[in-house]
C-alpha cells in the first residue's frame, strides 16, 4: 500500500508574495505535499479577526511552481478556515504560518496575524506552528531560518502535540544561532502608545507606536531572553484562555 | 481629604451607538466617574486587531448626558490603547466592555472584539471585564442585565484580580436568571464554515457561517452549560498563552 506524503497547509499574514512565505513553501516541500492559502495583501496586527460582514474571495495563484496556491481576500484566520473547508481535499497533517517579517514574541502573540492563522488550525485539531523572524528590515534574511523551520516542523509531524497546543517560534536576527530553547512567553506590555500629530486641515490624528516594556527581564526561561541571546525560541501556546487558578477565588467572591 | 470616585473606562465592539453600551454606561455611572471611548462603527469579530498602518481619529461625542465620551476610528483594542494614553487623566480603576450584542462564550473569546478591548486594558494592568448577552436579535433586551453588570463590576472594584487575569461574562437570553456560575470556557470549534455562492458575474464567493460544535457537552463546569441552564457565566480569562504543561515534553523533543 502506498503511503501518502504528509499534507502541509501554509499561510501567513504578510501576504502571498512575502519572501518569508516562499522560504516556508520551499522547506515544507521537502517534508510533504504543500497547499498555500494566504492573504492577497498584508494583514499584520490583525489579531484573530475574522470576516463576517463581507463575502470572501479565493483566487488561484501560480507563483510557486508545482504548488497548489490560493490568495484570499480575508484575514489570516479566514485563510485557514477557507483552506480547511474548501481547498484541502484531505485533512492536513500540519499547518505552518509565516515566516513573519518581524517578531511575535511575548505579548505580541495576541496581536499577531501569523499566530492567528496557526491558532485557527489548532482549534480545528490540526498540528500548527507559527514562525517569525526578529527582523523588520526590508533586507531581512530568511535564508538561515531554513534548517530550524524544517527541523521543528519535522519534529512535530513525527510527534504530534496534544489537542489545545501549538507552537510559537521566533528566530533571532543573527546567522550565528546557538540553538533552540523551549520557553514561556515573557510578561510584557507597551507604554506611551501614540504619536499625536496635526493634519493639514488642523485636525488631530494619532499613529500607534509605543515603548515595549519587558517585565521579565533577566529571566532566562522566557522567549525574549532566548532571542536576545541568539537562540530560536519555541513557546508551546494554547487557546483555552481560562485562568484555572482564579476559579476558586472567584467562587468565594461571587457565590 | 476627599476621596475620588472610581474612574471607569468603557468601550465595546458594536460601536458607540449600541444599546448594550448605554446600559453599561448607566450602570457604571452608579459606581463611579465614567469615560467612554468606543468605535465609531461596528467592529464585531475583530479579534485582537490593532491599527498600525493607518492613523487613528478621536471625536468627542455627546450622546451620553454628563459623560465624557469619544468615538474612535479604530478597533476595540485601539480604543482602549488611545483611552489609556490620551483620554484618561488618571488611571482607570476598572475597564468594562460591552454589553455585546451576541455571546462570547467558549472559543468565541478569541474572535471577540468585546473581549479584546478588555484584554488590552488587563495587559496594561487595569482591572477588566467583558460583558456579552446571548441574544443576536434586533430586539435583544439588555434591561435585565443591569443588576448582574453592576454586581460583578462592583465586586471586582472592591476585590481586584491578580495581574494577568480578567473576566469574560456572558448573560443568558432569559429574564429568569438563576444566578452566577464561575466557569471554565467550554472546548468547542466550528465546522462546515462557508456557504459557497456565485455572483452575477459568475464568480465564486464565500460567506462565513459554520456549525458550532461543543466538545464539552454535559460538563456542568463550563460557560456553555451555565448559559444553557439560565445562569450568568463568569470565566476568569488570561492573556499569557503559554502552555506550561507542554514545556517539559518539548524539551525532550527539541533539545
Amino acid at each position: 500500500m502506498e503511503e501518502k506524503r504528509p499534507l502541509i497547509l501554509i499561510s501567513n499574514d504578510d501576504g502571498i508574495t512575502a519572501p518569508g512565505l516562499r522560504v516556508l513553501v520551499e522547506e515544507m516541500s521537502k517534508l510533504g505535499e504543500v497547499v498555500v492559502v494566504a492573504p492577497d495583501s498584508p494583514q499584520s496586527a490583525m489579531g484573530h479577526a475574522i470576516t463576517v460582514t463581507q463575502p470572501l474571495r479565493l483566487k488561484e495563484n501560480y507563483i510557486f511552481e508545482g504548488i497548489k496556491a490560493f490568495e484570499c481576500s480575508g484575514t489570516p484566520a479566514d485563510c485557514v478556515k477557507l483552506a480547511l473547508d474548501k481547498i484541502c481535499t484531505r485533512r492536513p497533517d500540519i499547518m505552518v504560518s509565516g515566516i513573519n517579517h518581524g517578531p511575535n514574541y511575548s505579548i505580541n502573540v495576541i496581536y499577531s496575524g501569523t499566530m492567528s492563522a496557526a491558532v485557527e488550525a489548532a482549534v480545528d485539531g490540526v498540528q500548527a506552528i507559527g514562525f517569525s523572524l526578529n527582523d523588520y528590515s526590508a533586507s531581512a534574511n530568511f535564508e538561515y531560518c531554513r534548517p530550524f523551520v524544517k527541523r521543528i516542523a519535522s519534529t512535530i509531524l513525527q510527534n504530534p502535540l496534544p489537542y489545545g497546543t501549538l507552537l510559537n517560534v521566533n528566530i533571532p536576527r543573527t546567522e550565528h544561532i546557538k540553538g533552540i530553547r523551549i520557553c514561556r512567553q515573557a510578561s510584557a506590555k507597551y507604554a506611551e502608545n501614540f504619536d499625536e500629530r496635526t493634519d493639514p486641515a488642523g485636525r488631530t490624528y494619532y499613529w500607534m507606536t509605543g515603548k515595549f516594556i519587558n517585565m521579565d527581564a533577566d529571566d532566562n526561561e522566557t522567549d525574549l531572553w532566548a532571542i536576545d541571546n541568539d537562540y530560536v525560541s519555541v513557546v508551546p501556546t494554547k487557546f483555552d484562555l481560562t485562568s484555572n487558578s482564579v476559579i476558586q477565588h472567584l467562587k468565594h467572591l461571587l457565590p
